[in-house]
């Protein structure tokens, strides 16, 4: 029995993520529905496209994801229904899928098109929720919309490599609950442009000379613990999500701080990535 | 097998939520068991009305829903269990069913009269769990409380019609996750008083000359996209729950703001209607 | 069919619950996740182990309970699974069973040895959701690692006892959703150290002489309303979870204000308590 995912920006203070849930259940009984995230800031797709990359692929194959952010209908904002990894996700046709369609190509894409049959001014209430349980039940994408070969991207997802391939330009693409900060390069991007040189990341003045593989790994527990440079120390590191992260060790926001707040980087914020 | 909803004041960093739904899983072993929100401001009834009238009838019919905002027992806080619209709602005599009630007639109320049987500080852990556990098992409302008539209002609840009918005085109820600004006015309350007439809404001196049927109804998808205003445009609307709305379009309270803070409007501020 | 719970400092924006609750359901396809909190604040096993404490025993017997709060191995920082008053644990060796294993003895801690078999920078996902899913499954303990006797203890756990006993020396141990202030002296030691004698209780110039057994047993409902004390009232009780509270009658952190700062109160701050 496939689980449903709901990852919005409606927030766990109003109605509106219980009103879809009630309507989940009363479409179909016995659902295993789970919150991704509803706390992705209004209309931000960027953020919900690093967040439902990262949660989507624990879940099991079969999995049906619907991603209600900036999904009212539009004459430039269709609705989608695309299959991809073995995954069914419901969304917006704004960029949202394109951080993941970037690296796994999506199977099938349709335009949802059973609009003319509900009238609706709470998308994910009425039309998400109804696609979701016709995948459900084991329906196809071709009955509820019609093929295409397109989605919107996300602009600058990508960093940008300089001629000389001796720089990667890249961005702040997401702050965590830690306050740290997600670059949007890749482990993979940044190894294989690396080929065993030296590199030095610059974000605002801040100089980074290492990159670590965990949080920990930038601490050395043979020294003294008194003696040690430990909570509050930065450092950069491949997170456990493949991204370039710049860190503060152990930061909390109330106390010593985070990345974001401690190296004044906001999302978007430039990171300059060197190779020698 | 019903499901089990919870709509309290407890916040969800403490244990308060858990608390209550582990002893629901400790007396009922298969149950579903969903959150509508634990964000209602601490009291706060009027807000919580709001959420609770807009998400319960969305779930299937024979579901019980436990109201945990201001319920602590006294002598003028009396608890209550309610049938209405064929769903269960187990809450203290505050307010909080005056909304729906006021358009929905309960076919039954009783006051809970078990606590006798039951010592507590943690009404909703040790009363209102047992009460639904009671119903879920199939268990009648008069077993655990005795019939009574009326329930409490929450203050002002109703617009005021001025008596030569050409304006209607309402105010702010609640404001929700995008700042939006919603009225105690009911589309069918404006509708009927309009009577074909034209509406004019003021606010803190802003004016609305038209009210929309959903955001996107306010924009003009003809023009071309760098010449139409859109994000940050007000509108006033019927929102997806039928009540009228004062809004930002794509309002993001980090960015553009929202209606809340750009109108100067809290809740309980006066919202003028009126028709000529 | 056990519970899984979770409690992490994960916040609820990030994919990270979600991506445990993905791991959980794709290990075992049947099995009911319940969320403790996600919101204690980075880092911080004392708040962590005032939640769990007050919200595991409320679930039932065979519960499985993750708490993912500072899980990242080190040579300092072991992982543990613990059994105790029926209950599972798998947390990592911080203090944040100290709270409960004060009160209640292990019946069995081992620390987790199956890192060899698992490559990770993600703690909970990779480790601790495959030791729940053993437990699960009805495995052993000592399968997945080796018997230990001692646990790491919070610092300050304990209220001072002047060597007079006519005074006691505690602090601030939690803050709840209403600013509550909850102190690490329990109801049990504070009158098995009273034997009948008055209490004083002093926290940064505030004083109490009496202390309740519940928020509306400080008010007088005999007294007309318009005449009584009642919202804003300060008190000192006993909470639900039995532990000395002070507190703001229907405190409002947005409005009245709520006990924690109103009295100037902070997580450690000193609260006096005097026998005469």
């Amino acid at each position: 029995m496939p689980i449903i995912t709901l990852t919005t920006d409606f927030g766990i203070k109003d109605h509106s993520v219980a009103a879809v849930k009630g309507a989940i259940y009363t479409e179909l009984t016995s659902v295993n529905i789970v919150d991704i995230s509803h706390e992705v800031p209004p209309f931000h797709s960027t953020e919900a496209a690093y967040i439902i990359k990262n949660a989507y692929h624990n879940f099991p194959k079969g999995s049906i994801h619907i991603v209600g952010i900036d999904s009212e209908l539009t004459p430039e904002n269709k609705h989608l229904a695309i299959f991809l990894d073995g995954h069914y996700f419901i969304c917006a046709d704004n960029g949202i899928m394109s951080l993941i369609a970037k690296e796994i190509k999506p199977e099938k894409i349709v335009e949802i098109n059973i609009h003319d049959a509900v009238q609706t001014n709470f998308t994910v209430l009425d039309v998400f929720v109804r696609v979701a349980a016709h995948i459900f039940r084991g329906g196809t994408l071709e009955v509820i919309g019609k093929p295409i070969g397109q989605i919107k991207q996300i602009k600058n997802i990508e960093p940008v490599v300089l001629a000389q391939k001796n720089q990667l330009i890249g961005h702040v693409l997401y702050i965590d609950n830690f306050g740290n900060v997600v670059t949007n390069v890749t482990k993979k991007e940044l190894l294989q442009m690396a080929k065993g040189r030296k590199v030095k990341i610059k974000a605002r003045g801040i100089e980074f000379e290492k990159v670590y593989n965990s949080y920990s790994d930038a601490i050395n527990f043979n020294e003294p613990k008194d003696k040690r440079v430990e909570d509050g120390k930065k450092i950069a590191l491949f997170n456990a999500s493949g991204y370039l992260e710049l860190a503060i060790y152990r930061s909390n926001l109330t106390t010593v701080g985070g990345a974001s707040s401690l190296f004044g980087l906001k999302l978007m914020s430039t990171i300059n990535i060197n190779f020698e």
